[in-house]
């Protein structure tokens, strides 16, 4: 990649700017907000405004609500021979693109799974990606050459590819980053009315809880309507459990000491021992990938589209794949293809693949 | 204060242990489980076993549900001149000791506002609770020298007295901890059945807020049951305001793209905002004493019990005492006392007190 154009240079569209242009490649920055572009370009992001001919990759980096409207734009205008977002929801929109008549071939979601409560250009930083997750949601018809594309985008962020299928992402989001943001909110919230004496008490604790309730309630209003489906099926079980939880303080809130309050006490015990056992399952800072996966590798003929057809054909097989390692001394479009899976799907997915025609390694 | 003694040597009573005995106080370790008191005596913590004589101080460092009966038990041997407890609840235990008929007048109830996830005496540091708010909660019978023994345990331990009555003790904690506690555990517990994938994609934000989450599960079920009424009210407040939340996303995830999507969006935006609000008020890390007080500054006469009685006249006019210093110029038992309030009340204490035939200097 020699030049890529970033459309939107907030937090996230100007750090990809930076890590781009310290990578050594051109890059393009188009805002709305024309101050913002400039100030990202004062900031060593790019050149600003837009390219004199059509660039290697656009990145959208728009909201969720706009990616369509902006994509559309610019494939009309023939901004880049490939295209990809930073949208943190991905069904939605690519349900929108496909209604609006934008060309799915040259595009491929993408979701750099970064952020700070901080937002705009100044907030920017070349190393705001290193060593997260970066997930990519292709389309079935997205060309091979576009999803390398966006690899290798990732690789320049420095940021570890994760391919996904569009709902399978909106549903991890919803339970990682939308209701967490919730809950923190709701925890806030409820500071507004608390006395001074009261949140001067405040420790880490709560420091923590609500760090991110701080972030840009207009984002995160588009960010959580357009994944609403993923978050409230989420967001109902937690309310269940918290009107669980309700209910057996309200019981040993009365419960005068003795065998009453064992019931309701065991219930609050259970909550947090699965509090516990839910907190044990996140990887430590840079565990997401120090995981152990099992990897099928397969072989890519050389045609065209035949990675986008291999990563469709096994998210058909229901295996959910976590990362993608491309093999480089290969030629242009084909090659060994290593997709990573938790270790007891490997087996499946080797068997499926090969019933669909490809040539797997074991 | 030369001698004191610590019953529990878990995270606190080890760190209050080691904090004593590195200003030289020398420190008897007790603990029904005689490895834990030898491990911590191990530490520096101070000597294994009961004192030879009653020692100036006795803190209980024991789950709430069992102070009144500790303090009963060491009441009766005659531990201690004066006790003090640590548990992150006060009502209660202040009335389960009345009813058990221990003598209120040598206790003053205590809770460091410090902790960590991690529990026992191993995770004990003698800095644990520098420039950490201590509320003390003096029963109105309590006697004048031992409120200052425990205003000389929190100087001695570097962290920053406040002195509250009981309830609103429990209510700010219920606030400030209780509940954020459970917010992390609900929103950990949905992790237990997340997708491996999509924990993975954990980021900085699922880390902070459920980081409490990791808590001991035991004592935390002892802590909110003890303060079950004061947690409810707010997980309440919490719970209408989330199943707000999930009505207006149910409508987005069904609502077509138009002016159906703006009331439910409306709501979100307001709730991330009241978010938003709630977090700009909480003080920064050493904020807790930075923030600007008022102080009225109070004679106290060479009598027994003074300063329990002013603290009792005080919140009896309503005004929350934030902190306390006492001018050490003075005789043992007299001299001037410093009441810190929020600058719009210290008229009205003020006003009160002198009503009350306390001499004060403005």
């Amino acid at each position: 990649m020699r030049t890529a154009a970033v459309v939107g240079t907030g937090l996230i569209g100007t750090s990809v700017a930076l890590a781009l242009t310290a990578r050594g490649v051109t890059a393009y920055l188009i805002d709305r907000d024309e101050a913002a572009a400039r100030t990202a370009a004062a900031l060593g992001a790019g050149t600003f405004g837009a390219p004199p001919a059509p660039v290697d990759l656009a990145v959208l980096a728009v909201p969720p609500a706009k990616v369509a409207e902006v994509l559309e734009e610019h494939q009309k205008d023939g901004l880049a021979q490939a295209y990809t977002d930073v949208a943190s929801v991905k069904g939605r929109p690519q349900a929108e693109l496909t209604a609006r008549g934008c060309d799915p071939t040259s595009f491929v979601g993408g979701h750099p799974m970064a952020g700070r409560e901080r937002s705009g250009p100044r907030a920017g930083r070349a190393d705001l990606f290193d060593g997260r997750p970066w997930v990519l949601t292709p389309h079935p018809a997205t060309r091979t050459a576009v999803l390398r594309r966006g690899l290798e985008l990732v690789r320049l962020c420095g940021a570890v590819p994760v391919v996904l299928g569009p709902e399978a992402h909106d549903r991890a989001v919803a339970l990682v980053s939308h209701v967490p943001h919730l809950l923190a909110t709701l925890m806030a919230a409820r500071l507004c009315d608390g006395e001074d004496f009261a949140v001067r008490l405040a420790g880490q604790g709560l420091r923590d809880v609500t760090r991110i309730a701080a972030g840009d309630a207009g984002l995160w209003t588009d960010i959580l309507a357009t994944n609403a489906e993923a978050v409230a099926e989420i967001l109902g079980e937690v309310a269940k459990d918290l009107d669980a939880v309700l209910g057996a303080l309200r019981t040993l809130a009365v419960a005068p000491a003795g065998p009453a309050r064992s019931r309701p006490a065991a219930e609050l015990t259970a909550l947090l021992r699965r509090g516990n056992t839910g907190h044990a399952r996140i990887p430590g800072k840079h565990g997401g990938t120090a995981l152990r996966y099992s990897s099928v590798r397969v072989v890519l003929r050389d045609r065209a589209n035949e990675l986008a057809r291999l990563l469709a054909d096994a998210s058909l097989t229901g295996a959910n794949i976590e990362d993608i390692r491309l093999e480089h001394a290969t030629n242009k479009d084909a090659g060994l293809v290593e997709l990573l899976v938790a270790g007891e799907s490997a087996g499946r997915l080797a068997a499926d693949l090969t019933r669909r025609e490809w040539t797997v390694h074991v």
